[in-house]
């Protein structure tokens, strides 16, 4: 944490407007003017078409990339550890152990891991809106519209077999179909001890200058062999140097820079101090569970990671719009836009309203936030067994339903992919559960009232703790053949069920579905339908120069290999794998600032100048983590895995003072394989 | 977080409310006649006077005890941490390294401690009562009070040349005033490493069974010279034994045991979630900043262990509130007493609205707490800087006034121990100051809206860590001389003062104190008049079987040693010194179950069945800590330093089912001064 940095970045911001390598780029609407202008480069149809269909999502939120004919899939670390973690057992914790298949028919396969390749784009904008009618209110506009998405989920699904999601864009400016080929059978091949791919730990993520080998190999297998891959990136011989132009084709998750100020201000105000105030409680009681014995902190490690991380780039985030510098930028870009709105009767006629309609949801949002938060986003309910009971209850209900009227997590087009979770076979420990659970019902009993109706009928005249007690250890749900058999008894296994969580999950149901209902009515539509209209206003006022907020799909980004100045200080584009060794005893090597065994015993044999992490100008977010970086040529040159601090206001704005998106250089990778982990196969994979 | 427990001691509270050894009994009214009944002991008025004259209270939040007639002090090393963090410098970490004085001549001096040794007990109720007459409004009511405490306090300094302090007992049903001869002059004697001190840490605390030695000897010093001391506790041959009849005499900080129900519902829903979510995010600031660099993690473990420690007990007393068991116990005793009030026409009248009374105070509170606790009590400005400019601001003003009309704090009774606290040399950390006043301020943009006229103000148009960069680097409070400059200076060096701290605690001053005066008149003074016809109700009703909530004042407590059930196994009275090691294997000596050199190097020379730690039925709470145990013939059996779990909720009500406070055992001390430490001297002064 370091102080007076956001000041130098916000008093800058204004100045980064219009900075050059902004952007979350569809793939179908490439940045060509901006590469050509400032790179001389053109992207053509081919190059990008082979980066597409190159990059991997994770579903379970990453990006990663093919880099061999034969499925071997890099992703970070983190992205993949939540699989490995699951791998794991008491006697062998491969997150801090690593791992490396002997061979390729010893690759153990994921509990519930599903990759995406994207396969294709097609605008079904004007299907969607033609679903709604002018004098539809709210519920039927959202009615018509989840049907119409369903529909032609539905439909290309049952065409091509292909995953197919309606993503909105534009935040409802636009939709556009997106059809993946779709992998669930995910093995692992390599990842080094969580000592190196995180050393540094919470204190040195989201920071930089970074000495990490944040990587994680998989494979995936077609018919229980290795699937044959067409397109896949090439590794490069050199890797990024100074001043390249670099690319990126990963999934950035959830941006908010078209939000309008009375959005951010309730977002500055409300809701992400609240959102905070929760991930620190969990931060506690995850770490003070995991310090009782090894085994709880092994049990724990993953949440508390992504916990942590959370924290963080929330709280650099918060941070930039409690910046009076960066919110005087938003009301400025927000009064020019409005006023050229203003300016043309056509446009005022058609979005001079969209504002306060916002606004309006807004409040709204403000009314219900606490409860649909904990009842329906599940906050109440921390616990991996109440969400399977939930989805079993839900699924039985609409699965009744015909496709176009449900849920839409429940759509046809959706169900396999919850089954593949519903049904993993990773382990759930009853005590981290229990503790989970006991909290968030004693959070639950806070924020609306231990004398609410709700909660007392909930809680059952129990204390928190005793409630969680005896759901947990009464529910026999972490069995994964008494989940398929409620599955597949459908509606009325669920009503003879007399499992406590399934109860549970029911009596939840009703207050949650009410909070829903409400939400999508009075929130999510008018504000989709406000948005949409700023979206056109924007198109219509900036043409194309207008990328959409980030949604975890793919986006193209661009920018050059380049350091910072920080404090005066000048920042190098590169830290070396030498520079390892020193940042390590300056900590004394005391935890998360050790290495592990293999890097100590190796330490003379690798060569110290070899890059290790470098910094790009690169426009990301969360999501992005495991987004191969790529050289003019498409070669992989770097893979991304963080940013720094002062990029974390990219969440509402980019910057491209002291703002830098942070990689692991493809050199670093191949001299700790062939020096460190000497993984002769794996390398002769990559060609090296 | 043992899950369960809770449900245990819930359900038998309503059985131990005529518990036994229930009790914070005031030394000018002990618990005679239950002594008497159940255990036929005797407390002869000179028993109690060597008692109380040997029991020391320590200034900063604990207690302990004379040990030797050349003003040896024995208190809890958590107690005394302060004092030795403050002694440590980067080099040489006293906390982790323990520190042994090679002679008397080189005890080092604490910085700011202040000792308190109880004389006499005066009842002053009438003379405060009658400055209040029946016509009065709240304004009036608090300032004729103010003004008759502040006199009697004077009179009794100046006549006495003791500290002399006006304690409000029931809540204010009684008002007695305390004088204590007062040690300035502490000095550092012995102190093990933390790793003994607080082997097992936060995970530990509040748990038993237990291995810790929490102690560490201080020496008094009058004019230059070690102290000479009449009344100190001669060391047991034997110690605690299971079964035995003990006693402490300490000082509990704060219950809230009389607290009515829409009180204790104003806590649990509102005041006590708020407080944690508090705690929490202080907690995680902390602990990183702590994880950033080894020195940072000294400069900031005092703190993180203090907020780690209210953490983990406000929970387990927020989890007692939070147990529909103990609610329902306190709904019957409200029940019980108010028809005992309404039975009696003279009880009604007199006392019949107290419980409205109450809850209108309870309500008014709810409507300024935020603003008040953030202002006043200073939760936005986390920082000594702030605190003390506060203080110089508030002492230039104040001291103008009349000593009747003063802030409480600032009487002249009071101004010697907030000078003590002002002109301390303790180091100030600025980039700390830098991080928490940073993070306080950014909490009160969030509890009272970025755009709030007074949060504006405060901000000045910057964000919160740019505001907090800027008083931090600014201010020369850090240095001492500028401190007593400004303090010697009175109210026209204050307003000419440039330091932009002052300039800032100035602009604090106008809100905070307008809020203070609004808590004065609407929660404190109505509450305060409730609570006062409440406890004379009380008295009407259930005689003297009435003692005091907790005011951090000294109080007798007795009880049994005795071990306890859980979960079905006996928990024994006491764990062994042989038993410390096996416990930090089971965790493979990973922090903080790692035990400090010198118990690894002398494991085979202690003797393993010396008694460690024990447990009794002893009624405790926080400030208790280093409250000595004694025998039937007063001797020195050990020394209070935690409470288990289940004991958590002894903050609304006492039980001994399960819950029982915990003691280093006097046997322990002396086997681990003589095998490990080799502190000839100190043993032989306590004559072992």
């Amino acid at each position: 944490m370091k102080i007076g940095m956001k000041l130098v970045a916000g008093a800058l911001l204004l100045a980064g407007l219009a900075a050059a390598d902004e952007g979350m780029w569809l793939m179908n609407k490439p940045p060509a003017r901006q590469l050509k202008r400032k790179y001389g480069f053109e992207a053509t149809p081919a190059w990008l078409e082979h980066l597409q269909r190159s990059a991997v999502r994770f579903n379970n939120g990453g990006s990663g990339s093919f880099v061999s004919a034969d499925g071997l899939v890099l992703t970070n670390q983190h992205v993949g550890a939540d699989c490995v973690q699951k791998l794991g057992t008491r006697e062998k914790d491969y997150i801090h152990l690593g791992f490396t298949a002997p061979s390729r028919a010893e690759e153990p396969r994921c509990a519930d891991l599903e990759l995406n390749v994207l396969n294709s784009i097609e605008d079904v904008t004007a299907r969607v809106n033609s679903a709604v009618s002018a004098g539809m209110d709210a519920t039927a506009a959202q009615k018509a519209r989840r049907a119409a998405v369903n529909s032609i989920e539905k439909e290309s699904l049952d065409r091509t077999g292909l995953r197919s999601d309606v993503v909105m864009l534009y935040n409802g400016g636009q939709y556009h179909l997106y059809r993946y080929k779709k992998y669930t059978d995910v093995r692992l091949v390599f990842t080094p001890e969580l000592d190196i791919t995180f050393f540094g730990g919470d204190p040195d993520n989201f920071e930089y200058p970074r000495y990490n080998l944040d990587i994680t190999f998989f494979r995936v297998y077609e018919n229980g062999v290795p699937a044959k891959i067409d397109h896949y990136l090439k590794w490069s011989r050199d890797g990024a140097r100074d001043g390249d132009l670099v690319f990126i084709a990963g999934n950035p998750g959830r941006t908010d820079r078209q939000n309008t100020v009375a959005h951010l201000e309730f977002l500055r105000d409300f809701l992400e101090p609240r959102g905070l105030n929760g991930l620190r409680r969990l931060e506690v009681l995850l770490s003070v569970y995991s310090s009782r014995s090894i085994e709880n902190a092994r049990r724990a490690q993953e949440d508390l990671r992504m916990v942590q991380n959370s924290r963080k780039a929330r709280l650099g985030a918060l941070a930039g719009l409690q910046d009076p510098a960066v919110m005087d930028r938003k009301r400025a870009e927000e009064k020019a836009l409005r006023e050229a709105v203003e300016k043309s009767p056509e446009l005022r006629r058609q979005y001079g309203d969209a504002w306060d309609q916002v606004a309006a949801a807004v409040a709204s949002y403000r009314q219900i936030q606490p409860q649909y938060q904990l009842l329906e986003l599940g906050t109440a309910f921390r616990s991996d067994l109440f969400s399977k009971a939930r989805t079993l209850v839900r699924m039985a209900e609409e699965t009744k339903k015909p496709n176009a009227e449900r849920l839409r997590e429940y759509s046809e087009a959706a169900l396999e992919s919850l089954k593949q979770d519903l049904f993993s076979e990773a382990p759930i420990y009853k005590d981290l559960e229990t503790v989970k659970l006991a909290d968030s019902l004693a959070l639950l009993m806070e924020t609306m009232g231990a004398d609410d109706e709700t909660v007392k009928k909930l809680l059952a005249e129990k204390s928190p703790r005793a409630r969680a007690a005896e759901l947990v250890n009464g529910t026999r749900l972490d069995d994964v053949s008494v989940r398929k058999a409620l599955a597949s008894g459908g509606a009325s296994a669920i009503e003879a069920s007399t499992d406590p969580m399934i109860a549970f999950a029911k009596l939840v149901d009703t207050p949650a579905r009410a909070l829903r209902k409400t939400y999508e009515e009075r929130v999510d539509e008018p504000m989709r339908q406000g948005y949409a209209k700023l979206a056109r206003a924007r198109f219509a006022v900036y043409k194309d120069s207008v990328y959409p907020d980030a949604t975890f799909t793919l986006r193209l980004g661009f920018g050059q290999v380049k350091g910072y100045e920080e404090d005066g200080r000048q920042v190098p584009w590169t830290t070396t794998l030498g520079g390892t060794f020193p940042h390590a005893a300056d900590h004394q090597y005391r935890e998360p600032f050790n290495l592990p065994k293999s890097w100590m015993d190796n330490k003379d044999r690798l060569n110290p100048k070899t890059p290790f992490n470098f910094v790009s100008t690169v426009d990301i977010i969360g999501g992005n983590s495991g987004s191969p970086v790529v050289n003019r040529a498409g070669e992989f040159v770097g893979i991304i895995f963080d940013m720094n601090l002062p990029s974390l206001v990219y969440r509402f704005a980019y910057t491209d003072v002291g703002a830098r998106s942070v990689a692991v250089h493809s050199e670093g990778i191949i001299e700790s394989l062939k020096t460190i982990y000497k993984t002769k196969a794996l390398l002769q994979e990559l060609g090296r």
